[in-house]
């Protein structure tokens, strides 16, 4: 299914279920769309116009249409449902998994999502997930869990097990709940399957649970669940009352949505939904904004370089060599970014090792700006035949890669501990006083050795 | 296990355990640490010294040592394992989850490595994962997976179950094999549960199954398993014979570890497992040797303005500001690489969306180009009470912006193309570019405005 073949034919059935639409066998097109798995029949829904998707859609019974809609990106269903009546749509959400039916409500109007709301079957299983912001574990939960008693026996578990719809995606473990609804076991289906069907739960049950709070960051809770090689996360209120669940594909979503924002957010681009090919309105919303915080930093570096503008003009070829100090640092300074947003984003970083990682980030800073340094020093001493060029360029360059460290370090600490994200400015806020600092320095050093730079 | 007072009660434990150490009590630091779960104990033993961990390592039973190595990283892991007896190591191994004994393995020398496998008990469990490179799916895989033939009955699956030792950690399905292991049908533990104990699996499996081969990346493998939400993906051979399983939580590791490879490869940092506090010998072999690159396109930009050295002797103003074309056409261009970058990564992008990515990217690249170069054009124009001035700084960053995004979108797809991590390369050629033509546009539009800057 996902052989090199299997991709070439995804293609192909993309091609066939286009030429069946412009053609206009919808059936066929439905037959076609109806034998993908849903993950695939998304892609293809990718590529299809919006008046097709209109076309395709309600020919799909309610359940492979609920399957698909999970599949699908927040804005494009949006897009999809805007047509359903409430009842009609009421009928999709019910279908869908209750997150993913939370979603959708919660990105309705509100009035919209109350009129749905009140004819979906399904409403009490939706209904406490739509409380949670998208990003902590709450706006991940799924309601559908098995919960039995302590008391209970195997058999009886099986039998509820029995009862539950088989299509449910239930995670894979049965939790044990007291009379109170307090979290107090868990029990891996696996140990259902082995144990003798008479056998009470409480005997089998695991007492250490790992679990989370509903209001726990997202990001949290995906590094919890992998910390612990957990398949399925209970989430529980402040008196370990079983809430809801988080299960594993929702946090590989969780975690590659998290790599591209701090990956985008490194590149100054504020919109994590962006894609090369996003609407241009899109991109120049999430990417503009920054653009602009930019040209003042820039600007500001400029400003820093007007006042030796006699200097440049007595030695222009100082206009040459500035930007080597500035870029450099600031290549330097991204690095020390790099290092640390990955180390607060993993979990990896406190006070405590922040102090050890900055001393060994300016001894690093230093190294880098001596041996760089050294090097660009020597040879543009050699090429410009002016040493003292080279050197006031070496100084500058150890200076401001030290400089570099410093701040490359100390800002995504910072933002971190006043409960920013680090990927969000850092490289702005840095890459600011690299170039600012790095033209200050070298110009300043020049001025110093003015008279033997000529 | 999670909550705030939970990590501070690990804090706590820690520091119980050190000040054990230091006072001698090893009873007390081996029972402290056995409470712990193994993931906790790997950060306990981040906390503690070589010497330390030397002594509270042979401390612990065979199943508790396995368990805590298989937490750490490989370096910590080959150094605490170097004093060990290959037939002390062989015991280890055979306790440790073969994927990760097979990681072990692959690390030492090949001669050691023999030796251990000759005197281990599940050599050959271990041994059909060496073959495979670190970064394949084969790189892991788990033999841990339990099979059946079709014509077994669902208690035949049961009673198989039940000799398998419960530690292991099996994955979440059980395979359906024909007589020549090739894979034909997968039945979940949820399935199991449920079926009358005398049905037959072929009448319970599913046949639609989704697999890779042991060539597949990581990545690749790591990609299927989030987008068909699976918690245990099969691996086959070229005959679709089964050889192992991939679980889910090999794939947050996967995912991390290649977000944070595309962080850092985007920074110029070359090494994904360098930290802030990593060794300071370490991070300077991960840097410095793009410092080196970096270098020599820095000095390549400053050679393109040593040509206009006397056009900057009459103008010094220049200098201030072709900075700011340079800067902010490396900015755009780092907006560019990190839409593409994440866009190849995800598998969202291919020749034809590419197409469309690279239209769509001018257009931004030239509208954003417009937009800063009309704002600083003007401010600069006032400021300096010279509009020609502020005309070719405007004129400059819209042509440099437009290259930023040409080279921003085809520089990344290229190394794609030719097989190499666009991640790795991209930041340092585009930079080379925005700068260079930014200062060659910038400067030769000044000499042909010359008569009007003065």
């Amino acid at each position: 299914m996902t052989d090199k073949t299997d991709q070439d034919s995804l293609e192909q059935s993309i091609e066939t279920i286009k030429l069946a639409l412009v053609e206009g066998r919808i059936q066929t097109a439905t037959a076609l769309l109806s034998d993908l798995h849903p993950a695939d029949q998304a892609e293809v829904f990718d590529e299809l116009s919006e008046e097709q998707k209109a076309i395709l859609l309600p020919t799909l019974d309610l359940p492979s249409a609920a399957d698909l809609l999970e599949e699908l990106e927040d804005e494009d269903v949006l897009t999809i449902l805007e047509g359903l009546s409430a009842e009609r749509l009421a009928d999709v959400l019910d279908e869908m998994e209750p997150d993913a039916a939370a979603d959708v409500l919660g990105d309705l109007p509100s009035q919209q999502a109350s009129e749905v709301l009140a004819q979906m079957e399904d409403a009490a299983e939706v209904l406490p997930l739509l409380g949670y912001p998208d990003e902590t574990a709450g706006g991940l939960m799924t309601t559908w869990y098995i919960a039995v008693r302590p008391q209970n026996t195997v058999s009886q578990a099986v039998d509820f097990l029995r009862t539950v719809s088989p299509d449910t995606r239930v995670p894979y473990y049965i939790y044990v709940l007291d009379r109170n609804k307090k979290l107090v076991g868990v029990v891996g289906f696996r140990d259902l399957v082995i144990a003798d069907s008479n056998t009470r739960i409480e005997e089998i049950y695991k007492s250490e649970i790992i679990f989370v709070t509903a209001d726990t960051d997202q990001e949290e809770a995906a590094r919890v669940m992998s910390r612990y090689s957990l398949s399925a996360l209970p989430v529980v209120d402040t008196q370990q009352r079983m809430v809801v669940v988080i299960t594993h594909d929702d946090i590989v979503d969780v975690l590659e949505d998290e790599a591209t924002e701090d990956i985008y957010r490194l590149a100054n681009v504020s919109d994590s939904d962006l894609e090369p090919d996003s609407p241009i309105f899109a991109q120049i919303k999430g990417r503009l904004p920054w653009m602009y915080l930019n040209t003042i930093t820039a600007l500001f570096a400029s400003w820093v370089v007007t006042h030796f503008e006699s200097l440049i003009a007595n030695v222009a070829i100082l206009a040459a060599f500035q930007s080597i100090v500035a870029g450099l640092g600031g290549n330097s300074g991204s690095q020390n970014i790099a290092l640390m947003v990955r180390a607060l984003a993993l979990g990896k970083s406190d006070t405590r090792t922040t102090l050890r990682a900055l001393f060994r980030q300016i001894t690093v800073g230093l190294l880098q700006g001596l041996a760089v340094g050294l090097v660009v020093g020597i040879g543009i001493g050699v090429w410009r035949d002016n040493f003292h060029l080279g050197l006031i360029l070496g100084l500058a360059m150890v200076g401001n890669m030290l400089i570099a460290a410093i701040v490359g370090t100390l800002v995504p600490f910072g933002l971190k501990a006043i409960g920013q994200d680090p990927a969000i400015a850092s490289t702005v806020l840095v890459t600011a006083v690299t170039d600012s600092f790095g033209f200050f320095l070298f110009l300043s050093l020049a001025t110093l050795f003015l008279p033997y730079l000529d």
